[in-house]
């Protein structure tokens, strides 16, 4: 396996943390065992824990008012690679890369998969794009793609999404991501009704040609880029799309896609009661779909969303949604987003395993929401960072990933490495 | 027919504006008659919309701080249904009232309908009430109802239901409309999944006892009275509800129940697709279920509702989904804002009678956003006044209805006949 | 000093959860020292810290559609006492009380005070109430109080704060709370420059028979009661009538009364900045002004909030800004709530504490957003329930605060001596 | 005078219409007239409002996802400036433009100021820009300008200001307009206070160097491209920064920049009452800052923005703010868009000065909600299009300008004399 930051320096910086996370583990795992649970058991469960990163994620983001490069920024699909390899290295919790079609498109796809795996990394879900016009595109996505009105223009959109696909099965990915940003921006644009129908109806068209062991994500947003409507604004639509079309067409949760305090925890739960809760782009937001780090804003909403899929596992155990990170790194440098939000993730997950379900069941079925609460709050009080970093610690990756990764260098060698791309300028859209 | 206003008073007020109707009326006639409108259709269709108003609707209204009575408000059911005649005799558009059990139970379902009847009055959508506790009643909804953990709960809550549409078919009704406050205050309090599950569950056992000619409509809403979740919080939920129970099971909308910054014209069409939109509560707010007068906050997006609503008829011209004013009228007359919001309501739909469709569409086909807008707006910036006071003059109504209402005096000899009912204070609830 | 639970269970209680306790405390104490962070010094703050509790917040509380009342609520200012003794008997962090007059007006001040000094009760800020209309009342506040366009009635409003305050003086409190429920529900209803104009004229005139050693504290709220306007919608107007009023008239800051998605954190430093943040109501929500239990919906708020507070402490040791819960308990027992929910508040300044600020400070002047966030979170995600637990156990309150007042039969004691008022009926205002 | 749109053209289209325009005028003269409202006055001041074009709203706008351009987009100032002289020959209302530095600075800006003087255009208020990384720049502004941490990036910053300032005195500009993108995307990112003072010291120092008769006007806003905080975030540290500054320094309302749900015209009033009301940028949304088209969202809104301005200028009638469109035309053709925002706006205005104003202050004073808010309506419900159409007719402007606008060709003109700019891609930053 190809490791691009060294396992001596990795090996030393985790025995300076060693002696403390022992004794930090130790003091947990018997506090834990007051409460009859068993710190190994979930210790393995983090272990076990898994979510992809995107490949454009490793860029620098930016807004329509501007760009700001980072230094050593991955310049094609190969440095993404590299750094998506390095994120799991020291996570060790991100085992797999979600590709976005053209931008990653490889002249060959034997030897991406190739290069992927030297790496040990796989392929999460393809994600399409008809969200932009691409070079010598035939027509135009401005006023829609997989939605507009024009026929031509449908079956360019539905054409490209058939095409990731085929691409995606040579890299043995299993699911194919569609969000479109099909909508209007004025009252008396689109006509709801037919718009809905055509979406519907060119899903259909690619859910046809889907490979039986694929599943097909269907991603709702309720505004941006486009600013009056989206044509799958909401869970609702999403669900009623996902319907139509077929079984292994299911919903996907972004948690920076919904209206001002929407409870999302409550949508997760609806759509796995009916059956169509396929995946997550995690991220955090404040205002509208910021792309904010993960848990970086309200930690405690990303608990109960998990604390909803553990609920749901433990009445379905092989029950596995598609997790990704999806956020967009403009301040930071995105390797260090990306291991701090998989971490955060985590740490979400695993306190979720430490809620007393039986104690909330009871408090929930003779309507006792106090101790309901405190049942939540009693787990997610909890530091489980011990448990977290004893997870990175006996999988190889590092106990302080950050840390680690700072001292590598790795960033400075990029830096020398990837000359800036002229074309990638800082300049914005407004 | 009894009529409340005297019809002498009444028609000295509409002599007195009837020249200026008369001239404005010519001109707006003849302007539409430049593109080819025939304002005499768009007439009829005026005189023919009516909204209902619901019984509550004409006491005064409060929150949680404070209740401030007006004078002269209806003490009971009988009242109520005076101030409804003054309504619908000067308004000429509100000729059914809808009814909320227990509030308005009558001791003889015979007796209330003759007494509807001297008014032309007629019975809306019958409203349950599981979101109050009544005097003498077995069990508490305090942890829910509908969808309460106890078996018991639920089925005291259904048994109220069904006796609602049984003293509905008393009274000529034809829907039952169920809102429920059921929800929570607490992440934990309650499990999603069963609570969902026990509303599908109790509302199909109410409807298993529907009359075949009876409608049940499903009101969903974001929160308040709960304010961590609500069981039936958006349209998404609210049309799965209404999926599994049957057909004659619907969603109804009402304006103020969405979240903040949400396409409610979209849910309207959205709804309407799938087969499942039954009706709306008409109101209006600015920040959360205010329940403020009918376009007084927005009027653009009241029209954009009739624009949906419209598009819908022209396919379908039978549809006719339920429509009732749901506001609270906590410093206004409520006689006056229901006649002002009526006709606010029937001027958005006459508006979008004038939205030359054959261009909107063909503005829409071809992708030309600024001139489908401008069509919406072209309607929307006329001034239809004179349609309105034409269709209340020629329907024996008031052309200045507020005017004529307060020169009648009804509200100064309601304040001698009723007494304050001294069970009705002003102190809240915080 | 009076004690309504029962030592020698409290000490009960406390021996058999002491033990795992003090594994605890060590075990994070020792964590801490490898921070050189001392827990004893930690220790000590956390037993200064403490937080008001309102005497309205031990009733159960309602929305306009219900209330459904809890057993053994207290009937009087009396009884309400009795309440808050046990809550800070029991949490030891809610010394004071909040008054609300005229609900809680007293017969004898004196015998008031007496009757809170054997429980070691104080009298934190005093609260007006301009909202309601009490019975024998002259004017009426249904179109506003200290803002009403009638001087008349702007006199009656001035005269019950002034009354407020010297009711006051005799308790010992030090401060007055306004907040007015002044606003429209129309556009066009109040003309906005006059109303605050008036408004601010208003408060001059009580804060021209201020005591020296008193504060004024303003209180602002986007919406509800009034739902198109309020006079003091925001912190700018709050601070703009401070700023006008005098040195002593400051602002007070309650987490649920802003717009969505505002940062209520900067909020609290702008104020600061500008020498006009004077207090806090504490609560926390999802949607609106939900009165929820503080920390109960986005417990990482609350800690940013304190670390505010904390950074500006640092620069202004002296520096000491009022604290109350604000919370409405409609589903639990509000004796639970408030002991609950000020030990969440104080957790959250706890962990303020914990911020290593050299590190932050550095961090921010470099502009290292990833080492700045993982500086706060570092602190946030530590468990400080052991430092919690022990500053109650030093100063002979419980460990676990809500087990022994349920084990101490409080409550049913209650429901026996206090036999349910029939004035305080179930029925909502809609 | 240069007129690039056919006078002969622009006579024959607006004769076709004259015919219907003073029929209708002259009804709705008749009509106002029965109000006492002489209808030649409203004409006189709808021909006298005027509103400024921003040079880069020409251009198609777009979105971080993408921007699809259109045809003949303008490639420097000079062919800003022709598209900008359509615009108002064509409406009559645009005789100013609002200039953005770097984007549009000339090598020689007396030749600028000739070449725009042959179309009798002015330049409105000068726009600094330090929220983007300009080529060759000695310190990025990625973690801030004004505001940044550093001494030398903020007085990079001051100094770009400094100099567009000095460049808007050459080409006759009287007002600096500063927006920056300034804030953080993570808790603790930035020190609110430290940021915030360091805002005011660097408006400060520009403030020093602003001619006597020039204004400074600041723009705030919520949210993006910061996603935690947004150092200028309201309209209360607008004002505070305003204030700190000195009388010529003003706050800017943008309609975009706020809260959901903020009552804008509140603000507005807010502003105005404590002197620090200075301009408005115009645009429309529905969800954030989206930059719809002026009134396309929500017309009622607009018009009670200008309510307030109505009564300002009443009180004190030489009271004159900067009015700027500033909206993102990404699915528009951006001439055809700004012409019908500009008649929005005057349409707005011109019916805030229908209001019956001493009806509505005696309403307010006797509250009278219903009245009052019927005062507004009355006024808003007229259809003053035939005044709009006459005040452009009667200025040499075009009865119907976007018809007018398609009829002359000129997008197409364009489309041929300035080929694609292969630098302006349609790619988007995620």
């Amino acid at each position: 396996m190809t490791q691009l930051i060294n396992n001596d320096l990795l090996g030393t910086q985790n025995q300076s943390l060693e002696s403390g996370l022992k004794s930090d583990y130790t003091a947990l795992g018997e506090k834990l065992a007051r409460s009859d649970i068993n710190i190994e058991a979930i210790l393995q469960k983090a272990k076990a824990f898994s979510i992809a990163v995107p490949s454009w994620g490793v860029g620098t983001g930016g807004t329509r008012f501007a760009r700001f490069p980072g230094q050593g920024e991955p310049r094609n699909i190969y440095e993404k690679l590299d750094d998506c390899s390095v994120i799991q290295q020291l996570s060790q919790a991100t085992p797999a890369v979600s590709l976005h079609i053209p931008w990653d498109r490889p002249s060959d796809p034997n030897e991406l998969r190739q290069y992927a795996d030297q790496y040990g990394l796989m392929f999460d879900a393809m994600n399409s794009n008809t969200f932009q016009d691409q070079a010598n595109q035939e027509n135009s996505y401005k006023y829609g793609s997989l939605t507009h009105t024009s026929q031509a223009v449908r079956d360019q959109a539905i054409a490209h999404n058939i095409d990731v696909v085929e691409l995606g099965q040579k890299l043995g990915s299993k699911a194919l991501t569609i969000w479109v940003g099909d909508g209007s921006n004025f009252p008396g644009q689109q006509h709801f009704k037919n718009s809905f129908a055509q979406y519907i109806d060119s899903i259909k068209q690619i859910y046809a040609t889907l490979p039986n062991d694929w599943n097909m994500l269907l991603e709702h947003k309720i505004f941006e880029p486009a600013f009056y409507s989206t044509v799958i604004q909401d869970w609702g639509s999403s669900y009623l799309a996902a319907k139509e079309t077929g079984e292994r067409c299911l919903s996907l949760v972004d948690l920076g896609h919904h209206a001002p305090n929407v409870n999302i925890e409550m949508i997760v739960s609806r759509l796995a009661q009916f059956g169509k809760l396929g995946g997550f782009h995690f991220n955090d937001s404040k205002y509208g779909d910021d792309d904010l780090d993960s848990g970086s804003i309200n930690p405690y909403q990303l608990f109960l969303v998990f604390n909803e899929l553990t609920d749901i596992q433990l009445e379905n155990p092989s029950y596995s949604p598609f997790y990704m990170l999806d956020q967009s790194h403009n301040v930071t440098d995105p390797i260090e987003s990306l291991m701090y939000s998989a971490a955060e993730v985590q740490r979400a997950y695993v306190k979720s395993l430490l809620v007393d379900r039986k104690a909330l069941a009871h408090y929930q079925q003779t309507n006792d929401p106090m101790m309901a609460q405190a049942t939540l709050k009693q787990a997610y009080n909890l530091d489980v960072e011990p448990i977290l970093q004893m997870a990175r610690f006996q999988s190889n990756g590092a106990i302080d990933p950050i840390a680690c990764y700072r001292e590598s260098g790795y960033r400075q060698q990029c830096a020398q490495a990837r000359p800036v791309d002229p074309n990638k300028t800082g300049s914005g859209i407004i």
